[in-house]
């Protein structure tokens, strides 16, 4: 089921921006047991995503009715809702035509199928050869700029690899390809900076806001190889796959191994409730 | 006149991974006095970019009967020919489905309209604050990734400015948003190594060419904005412009003006032959 601009459709204009340069933004949401999880912050997300990118997307509203008419189509299956925006059609070359309306697509999908139990058993990840670039203007938004998540999660394909582990230039750690990082170190939430690579996860956000009410102590900071080998905890999360704790990091040198810890099964129950 | 696949239409499939992930690649093309300027070398680029981000297209010969056949209906008007190549749909997520066959769309543009005689007379051109990020995988090559030459492009939109020149990082000039920068100093030809950023422009390697062919001394290397400041001569290039002498550079500081120099008048000549 897709909505192009509010009309049942499955296709979009060769000149739409979106496909010729990447220029827009996209959301990646649950809908599960009859609910849209978080919409509120995926809407405010993409809103912000706008506002950095300066797409004029004024349609919030028309967006928001459009969701709840296919929701009320989809009853009770759980699916994956995919809203993208872009720049919308014209302009000539980079520059934009100020008065063209943004494209908005929704998509639903069926929820994917992972390896069941991941949430409980722990999962094994990678590190990818693939660099995150640094970029202040794209840092922390859902941009449709993917080059890099998609040479990295190409790196490999046996099943049994859950998630690749993306660094920066700096060899600082910052995120798996689809999802955003968090360790424990000493009871202390640790996880990435996001200002200068990396995406915002909505997630990652509801994380962090569960640790301040519940006082677990956390940090927004740098990273290395070495404090995650070393690291008490390792987990990763996003909007589909919840919290996935890690328990096996393959590595040249050496792997690391994990227990499923404390920190990472009260976040757990804390997401469920 | 688009083609998608070999088929007159315009419109593509949301789930084309060109849209969804910026995932793919694509030339810009003059057609100009009956004839494709420098098709071979577009096409080798465009095959290189394939290999680099591992896009198995093996339709280059559609693609090539498929542009003839445009063309023919083409006659003598001048025309842009852009060519897009994607990964196809399919895949979930960033993991791309291998036995996808990868979208090529073929699109004919009107010749655009530039100011007259700016090869003659020159142009002006200004810094952008968007930076180009550094990416190993992604340097050199024409891929639909563009962000950060849409926002550097949107910077402006005065007339009166031909090109924006984009710095790296580390402070080093890369190239224009749409063009790739030359400078001359004490009679050697420069412009910057693309290994970690920017696009190897199919004219920018033709000129290199054309150097050596007439014993035009230059070299590849890291240009500061200082030696761009104090050059003898600057030049901005792309397959659609060709040569556009650069007369004025708009700084905060202060304002660098240029003669149009021998070099850049040689080359001029050597490429209209």
């Amino acid at each position: 089921m897709i909505l192009v601009n509010g009309k049942a459709d499955s296709r979009i204009n060769v000149s739409d921006r979106g496909l010729q340069y990447g220029d827009g933004l996209f959301e990646t949401i649950a809908y599960r047991n009859g609910e849209i999880e978080f919409l509120e912050a995926h809407l405010n997300r993409l809103m912000l995503g706008c506002e950095r990118l300066a797409i004029p997307f004024k349609q919030l509203k028309k967006l928001q009715v459009e969701l709840s008419v296919l929701l009320d189509a989809l009853a009770d299956n759980d699916a994956v809702i995919k809203i993208v925006i872009t720049r919308g059609s014209g302009g000539r070359g980079y520059l934009s035509d100020k008065t063209v309306e943004p494209t908005r697509i929704i998509s639903i999908y069926p929820f994917p199928i992972y390896p069941e139990k991941s949430g409980e058993i722990g999962v094994t990840a990678r590190f990818c050869q693939q660099r995150l670039s640094e970029n202040l203007s794209l840092a922390g938004i859902k941009h449709l700029n993917r080059l890099e998540q998609v040479l990295a999660r190409n790196e490999w394909v046996d099943n049994g690899i859950a998630e690749g582990i993306m660094l920066d230039q700096h060899n600082n750690v910052i995120e798996g390809t689809m999802s955003n990082l968090f360790i424990v170190k000493a009871g202390e939430l640790l996880t990435a900076k996001l200002n200068k690579s990396g995406v915002a996860g909505v997630l990652r956000a509801e994380i962090l806001q569960l640790s301040i009410d519940n006082n677990i102590s956390y940090s927004e900071t740098e990273i290395s190889k070495e404090s995650l080998a070393n690291a008490d905890e390792v987990f990763i999360c996003n909007s589909i796959i919840g919290i996935w704790p890690v328990i096996c990091i393959l590595d040249a040198k050496i792997n690391n191994t994990y227990p499923i810890g404390k920190i990472t099964k009260q976040l757990q129950k804390l997401l469920a409730n």
